[in-house]
């Protein structure tokens, strides 16, 4: 099953709550690409709460789609990162520098407010 | 893979984008009361945009789904609903009466608003 976008105004919610393989997680990347093109959404919040655990490539996706996102005009903030997800992140040398981050779903909307200056 | 709830405020949103099977849609029923518990939320937005077509058992599931959340206190909101879903919905003596309804999330929120009062 494709993970869900939701749009709300301006902005694209996502929750990715399961632990993902690697063919939903390319299926996400299109999928959200897509959707922003279709939108002309300015903004996109991936919450990660439930997210445990994270695999090299399915943090080089999500890196990449921040990366990709930006350059079609949508800023990224990524919320609910636990713990042990930083720690891979890091650790795989990834860094998602320059990416807003926040706490949940609120406040990354909050923060996208903030980027967006509006 | 379960269906994601978001968690906005005192609001739980769902998204569902693909055609559900049955044991999907006893899963979801089962996580949106859940959540509802846990977090105390007062609002639900359930969108179907996505969806084109109901059978019988998700159709069941779902009124089941509105009237068990209202019991626990929250109130339902249905957004989306495409032709093809109202014209099943109704054929099978399904007339989810009393749920709102609107067009979209935005809308559905709005709804939510005025029917809480808030």
């Amino acid at each position: 099953m494709p993970i869900p976008i939701l749009k709300l105004h301006n902005y694209l919610l996502i929750s990715i709550q399961t632990e993902i393989d690697d063919q939903t997680a390319i299926q996400f990347q299109e999928d959200l690409l897509d959707k922003i093109h279709k939108t002309g959404a300015t903004g996109v919040v991936i919450d990660l709460t439930s997210v445990d655990i994270i695999d090299s490539f399915i943090a080089k996706v999500l890196g990449d789609v921040v990366s990709m996102s930006d350059l079609m005009g949508a800023k990224v903030v990524l919320t609910g990162i636990q713990p042990a997800v930083a720690m891979t992140l890091i650790e795989l040398g990834i860094h998602l520098q320059n990416i807003p981050t926040a706490l949940d779903l609120e406040q990354g909307l909050i923060k996208l407010h903030q980027e967006l200056g509006v």
